[in-house]
């Protein structure tokens, strides 16, 4: 019997099917038949803050990966919608827990059907290094909270499973405080890295770079308090603290970029420019930003 | 006897050399003595809209020019200081014209001697394909107008030169509304495609892109409005001309960063800023472009 399932097997994909595969049966959902045939066949192996490797049961078809209580939908924002039409009619036990960047992934799997819907975001990290291996990075916790037919109960629960597992999690009675803080600091962090090409360090907190992810930041928590949002943590602190560890981080907007991927600016900036617009205060530096960005992907054709 | 030098021997300064030489003693300036021996082994090469080779004489020695009546100078902005620098207390006789992106070119030179000194922006284009190689693109006018110690009749008589070459050029009795054009619109199709990747195509004339180019332009001409200048050209305009040509051209802003070289966004996008500083006016786009093509200069390293 199968106890969780994580559907899109990446870097955070990954991270919690490995984990959790050390305390539950755990099913990943795949997009490719040889990357499920890979997993089945060799496990999934953890480096970096851990050294081992965990059999997990993996398929392209949910039909084959049994009655979950718990789905992880951990797929980058471009794959959501398809992922989720996948997933129609299957799972009918599950609670559903979208761990996604940006705003908005709980409302794409839920128009797919009736689950009980968890939020969730993470700030954890890795390095996928190929379809059988990821690397534990930053081993900063995952926030999670009801979203429909949830309570905090539900959120705890989930948080104490992946906890069990070795990983951070924290549970919240509203998680948009925290949702929101993560969307400030990524919808910033992540175009500025992405047009630039510099990881996210020093430049990103001292002189005109500074200044303009200040003025960012700003610009984000005015959307914020304009949608009623009260921040959990200040976007700012995040990106001063964040900047302050020994090695730069590589956002993966960056690296999406960089590999000429399609990026995830949708579901991040778009979602707070839209935010900005349904409220009717102006964004005009995350709209540039949101503009340039998709330039930059129509530039890969 | 040399009558025009040209100093600074990339794509501009290539095709004014080989032009003139039709019709003039041309002196070419370069700042490597492979490059010099180079243009007087084998001559400067013109392809494109042009089709010869001219004879010139090329130093790194200004001393070795002869004495010049005109003195243009070509350099990219961040090669301008240096070169001003090594012109000190050459050419008595020499008006200097300086032809660089942006603004302020004219200061520098200035500050290393007193010549007369025309001002001058290129709209023509082309491709440096090695060191005695340039081809000829656009063969769009050059606009001259006097500076410091001419007047417009200096300026008229360098643009019949330049026109009895074979180029196109016009003279103005104030430059400051034609190059103030076109830094308006440099400072917003450079920047643009320096971040984006895109040449100047039809995406910098429609959509979301289009608005942000729109508003990009309008700030622009705020700045122009407050420091007093009535532009000669509408920048969209010349945005909206230059997209419907059949082919899209690159920017050379887009060509360094592509290549990891310094940009010209000091001379250009620096300048539109720290005017509008001065004038006591917002620009908050062109500051955000600004600082992201200084981190992605940043990002070389």
């Amino acid at each position: 019997m199968t106890d969780v399932v994580v559907a899109g097997a990446g870097t955070i994909g990954g991270l919690f099917a490995a984990h959790l595969a050390r305390v539950a049966d755990v099913g990943v959902l795949t997009r490719r038949d040889e990357h499920a045939r890979t997993l089945s066949e060799r496990g999934l192996r953890v480096s970096g803050r851990g050294d081992f490797t965990s059999r997990v049961t993996a398929s392209t078809d949910p039909a084959e990966l049994g009655d979950p209580r718990l789905v992880i939908v951990a797929s980058k924002g471009g794959d959501l919608e398809a992922l989720a039409a996948s997933l129609e009619g299957s799972f009918p036990n599950a609670t559903v827990m979208t761990v996604l960047n940006g705003l908005g992934a709980e409302e794409v799997v839920a128009a797919h059907g009736d689950w009980p819907i968890l939020s969730a975001v993470t700030f954890m990290s890795g390095t996928r290094h190929d379809d059988a291996h990821v690397e534990y990075v930053l081993d900063t916790a995952t926030w999670i909270g009801p979203f429909r037919g949830t309570t905090g109960e539900d959120a705890s629960s989930a948080a104490q499973l992946i906890r069990s597992a070795g990983l951070e999690a924290e549970a919240f009675a509203d998680l948009r405080p925290a949702q929101w803080s993560k969307l400030v600091f990524n919808a910033t962090v992540n175009a500025v890295a992405a047009l630039t090409g510099l990881p996210h360090d020093r430049h990103f907190a001292e002189g005109m770079l500074g200044n303009l992810v200040h003025d960012l930041v700003d610009e984000g928590k005015a959307v914020a308090a304009a949608v009623g949002v009260d921040l959990r943590e200040d976007p700012w602190e995040m990106n001063m603290h964040a900047t302050q560890r020994g090695h730069a981080h590589y956002p993966s907007m960056l690296e999406d970029v960089t590999a000429r991927r399609p990026t995830e600016i949708e579901l991040i900036t778009g979602s707070l420019v839209r935010a900005a617009e349904r409220a009717g205060i102006p964004a005009p530096l995350h709209s540039a930003l949101y503009a340039l960005v998709k330039a930059k992907e129509a530039s890969y054709s």
